[in-house]
C-alpha cells in the first residue's frame, strides 16, 4: 500500500520526537527508517535487556513493536498532531536469542481519527533473521496538539 | 477467585526467577506481592523511563503488565515448569503521568497447559492512583523444564 | 465502578438498537439486563449456532462478547451519538459445551471518545455456570450521529 | 510463506470440518478456497445477518475473520488433530456495507503447539472490495484428537 504523509516534514517530525523518548536512549534504540507509513528500529543486545534465559525481554520486544507502529502511523499525520497509542496486541513466537532486534510496522488503514498497524520483530543471529513476534497496533491522532507538547487523554 | 500453587515453594521462585532479569534491574522494578494466581509489581519514575512528552513509556506500561501476569501464572505452576507469554493484549487507558506505576495481575482461567491473566496498570500521583492500562495475556506452561535454563519455542 | 449515563433514556436507547439488528433476531439472543455501563445478553442453545463438535461456535461466543461490550458502553453515551466497536480481544478458555450463553460486560474507562470495556461468557449447563471466554474492547461515540441513522468510517 | 501440510488429506479435512458447523449452514457461508496455509470463506449479504444499521454484523464479521485462521492452522496441522482457537484480536476498520463479505487468512507461524495466523476480511460493493476488517489469531492443536470427536479444554 501506498500513503501520502500530510506533512512534507514527516521524517524529522518523527526522529524529532523519537530523540525525545528518554526510553530509547536508555534502550539504545535506533531510528534506522522512515517512509510514508512505515517505520524501522534496531536495538542491540544488552545484558540489561534480558529476561530470566539471557534473551531479549518481552518488555523490550513489545517496546519495538509499539514504537515502530506509533511512529509508521506519525509519520502520516498533520504536523501539528500528535498520536498515542490506543491499544495493541502482539504475539510472542519465538524467544528473542540473537544480537540485534528488529521492528518493522506498516499502516495497514490511516482512517480520520484512527490508524491501524501491523508491525513484525525479527531477532537476528548468526546474520540471520527469526521473526519473533507479530502485534496488532490502533493508534489516535490528536489533532492541534504539538508531539512537542504535553498530551492527554482520549 | 482462588488458587492453589502446585509448588509450595512458589514465590521463592517466583522472585528467583525476576531477580534473574536483568531488565527488571535496569528499569528498576520492584516485585512487592506474589500470591497464588496474583502478582504486583512497582517501577518509581525516572527520566530514563519516558516517552516524548516525560510520561511513563507505552514500552515500560507494557512491561509491568506482561511481568506481573506472567508471575500470577507462573506462582500456580510446578517447580520444575517454566512458563511463556504466549500474547497479551493493552489498552493504554490514560497517560503514565505520575511518580510511579503499580502493576496488578490475577490469573482467570488456570488451563492443563495454558493460563489467561488480566492486569491493571496504576499511575499514582500526588497519592491518588489512577487506571493507566489494563491488559488480557495468554501463558503457556513448559512442563519439566525449569525456568532456570535456557527456554525454547512452543 | 459507578457510571452517570448521558441520556436518562438510555435503557430504551439500547434495547432500540439492539431490536435493530436482524442477526439478534436469526440466533435468538436476547437482552436481560442493562444498567449504566452494563450489559447482559443470552442465547440458548440450538444446533444451528454450533461448529463441528456441536458446542456453540466461536462466532456466536465472540458476537455476544462484542454485544454486550458495545450495550454496555453505549449506555452511557450522549442520546444523539451512537457507537461502534473499535477492536476487541477474546480469549476462548472452554468450550460452549451448554444449553444457554451468557454474556455480561462492564465499563472499565469511559472517555471523550474512546470507552473500553471487559466482557465475560459463561456457558450454563445442569444449572452450573462456567467461565466459557473473556474479551477486552475498545468502542468509539461518534456525537451527532444518531444510531438510528446509517454510521460511518472512524 | 510457503507451507507443507502434514496430510496429504488436507483439503478435504477442512471441507468436512467446515460442512460439519452447523452455524456455516445458517450464515450461509462458503469455503471458497484451502490451501496449505490459506483459507478463504465468503458470505453473501442478508438482511438476517445485520446491526442496527443494516451492515454486516460485527459478530458475522468476526466469524469469518475466526473461521478462516482456524482453518488456514487446520489444513497444515495432522490427519488425526484438532484445532481450537486459543483467541484472536480483531480491528473492524470499515463498516460491513456490501453485497458480500470475503475472508482470507494466512498463517504466520506453524509451531509446534501453537499455530499464529492473520486474516483480512473485505466487504465488496459495486463489484470493490475494500478492507473490511484484519485479525491476528492464535490457535492451539490438539494431538490424537479426531475433529470428528467432541473437543476438550487447553
Amino acid at each position: 500500500m501506498k500513503f501520502e504523509p500530510s506533512s512534507s516534514n514527516f521524517k524529522k517530525k518523527v526522529e524529532d520526537s523519537f530523540n525525545r523518548q528518554g526510553f530509547m536512549k536508555l534502550i539504545n534504540a535506533r531510528l534506522i527508517d522512515v517512509k510514508p507509513g512505515y517505520c524501522e528500529i534496531h536495538i542491540p543486545y544488552d545484558l540489561k535487556l534480558t529476561q530470566q534465559h539471557g534473551f531479549f525481554h518481552a518488555g523490550i520486544v513489545s517496546t519495538v513493536a509499539d514504537n515502530t507502529a506509533g511512529y509508521a502511523g506519525f509519520s502520516l499525520m498533520e504536523e501539528d498532531s500528535s498520536i498515542l497509542t490506543v491499544e495493541f496486541k502482539l504475539n510472542l513466537i519465538a524467544p528473542g536469542d540473537g544480537d540485534i532486534l528488529i521492528g518493522r510496522a506498516n499502516v495497514l488503514k490511516r482512517g480520520r481519527t484512527l490508524t491501524i498497524c501491523r508491525s513484525e520483530v525479527y531477532v537476528v543471529k548468526n546474520g540471520k533473521e527469526k521473526l519473533c513476534a507479530a502485534a496488532q497496533s490502533t493508534l489516535i491522532e490528536l489533532k492541534n496538539k504539538s508531539d512537542k507538547n504535553d498530551s492527554s487523554q482520549t
